[in-house]
């Protein structure tokens, strides 16, 4: 199996679909941390968030039976919205399992990008349970928002978009929820770069990737509570199995520090990013060390959030 | 007199100092509105707006004599912050006469850039009072936030880009305070561009411009209740004859259309701008026939909000 072609032809296989993001700098953010950062802009990505490169890249992989057919996923989060406009763009149905207590938001985003929403119990087992009912009853297919190796390969053309316009980066940071994002980054890194790192980043409050790196399998959270909604799912058996061999290790940093990091990235480069994505920039403020005259790439993960409910 | 060779000057003398901003497209928004909408994003200009390039033409103008002795401005806007940082990058003092009642958050974002503030009384005879004796004084150099032949060059810097990357523009939209942007950007246009027009756009609370181009001379306003802090302020003579001769028009926009169209550029496009720079949208979506399937350069003015106090 040949990684690099893989993620070559994802990546011509999405292009049409998705944007290629700017890569932003900022001098000011530069001269406070020490290092020479650039920031990945995927905030700026269709429907604002990465999950659009691996939903299309999933999407685009299936028969035209399948297509036919439709997809099905269990999200709450950004991949709900991917999977549902990457479909719309496609012209085939996207069945989307939502627990029944999402933000009214994301079912509104949700159903704007045609997405047909079945209602759940806020629980993973009836997320699932519900899942497979529809792909029983319509005979979608079930994409997984994260432990898919399709949607790891499409999620990989953002690392290797960064690679393609800064190829002497010394390291990458991506934030670590379920691991698609920071597997596809890693993936590019070992076929795109010479010795590029890829570092992750992750709030000390679902520390989950952190633990698994530590005791060798995949960890839970004892509780979500963290301002990076996005950050909250575990690991799956893919996704770790890549970041085991090929992420250096796991930033973890407190609310705090998100939030500061968070507020830096709009007030001084005038962008709106999630707080899941300033995980990244909170992880080199707190390590300024480590980081000094490095060139960091930084992947910003998306910049959907609730304007009413801002923590500053 | 030849204005574009001026502008070509100037653009040159202040691209060390001033960042070349992006100009960014979004297919949603272009769907809203019917029109194919380039924003040239001057919120991510240095210190968050477009106001840099004016001061930084004003003051690489200066004698060294007059350099050394510093310059000095009254406002307690964007332009205090443009001056004290461009003052600050070319190694010479900026003195900063502020009204006492300006915000905490633009006091100290002067002070950030060096900028030395004398506080007067919240009226326009005391802040040119303090000036002119800062002045004489200090003997400092007094530059005018717009009412300035070369502040009014070096923002036409922002026109000429847009025009470099888009040529075929039929529209640009430019927000009106004092018109030095618009002006600026409409010398551009009759430079740059083959019948490109330059059309204002303003809140109602503060139509000067407009009523000034009825009238024929500079006209007033009785309140200035607007969001839209930055458009506050009266034309001068330099802006108004420029406005009159080469600007087609201004549409006025209500404070809802501003809050509307800033959230719209806020929650689709994921940057910050200012509600000033939002009344180009507004001005858009208001007269959706009449930009129907037009290509307009939307010049985003600042990105400068008190993230304390969003109107949403």
């Amino acid at each position: 199996m040949d990684i690099k072609l893989d993620i070559v032809k994802s990546h011509q296989r999405i292009s049409p679909y998705i944007h290629r993001t700017p890569i932003l700098t900022s001098q000011m953010i530069n001269d406070i941390s020490g290092a020479e950062l650039f920031f990945k802009c995927e905030n700026f990505q269709k429907m604002g968030a990465f999950k659009m490169r691996g939903a299309t890249n999933a999407i685009l992989q299936l028969s035209d039976e399948q297509k036919q057919k439709g997809v099905v996923t269990h999200s709450s989060g950004n991949f709900a919205q991917a999977l549902a406009l990457s479909a719309k763009s496609l012209g085939i149905k996207a069945f989307i399992v939502m627990p029944s207590n999402s933000p009214e938001v994301k079912k509104k985003a949700v159903k704007g990008y045609g997405g047909i929403i079945t209602e759940c119990e806020p629980t993973l087992e009836d997320r699932e349970k519900t899942a497979v009912q529809i792909q029983q009853e319509k005979g979608a297919t079930f994409v997984h928002p994260y432990n898919d190796f399709n949607v790891i390969l499409g999620n990989a053309s953002a690392g290797k978009e960064l690679l393609e316009e800064y190829p002497d980066l010394d390291l990458i940071i991506v934030p670590v929820g379920g691991g698609g994002l920071i597997s596809g980054v890693a993936l590019s890194a070992i076929s795109f770069s010479n010795n590029c790192k890829v570092i992750g980043a992750e709030p000390y409050a679902v520390d989950d990737a952190y633990r698994s790196l530590q005791s060798g399998k995949i960890e839970n959270n004892q509780t979500t509570d963290t301002i990076a909604d996005g950050l909250k799912t575990l690991l799956g058996d893919i996704t770790f199995n890549i970041i085991k061999n090929h992420v250096e290790k796991i930033i973890r940093v407190t609310e705090e520090e998100i939030v500061e990091a968070m507020q830096l990235i709009w007030e001084r480069m005038k962008i709106i990013v999630e707080p899941s994505a300033a995980v990244t920039l909170a992880a080199v403020l707190k390590s300024k060390q480590e980081f000094k005259n490095k060139k960091v790439g930084m992947v910003l993960s998306g910049g959907n959030v609730d304007l009413k409910k801002l923590p500053f």
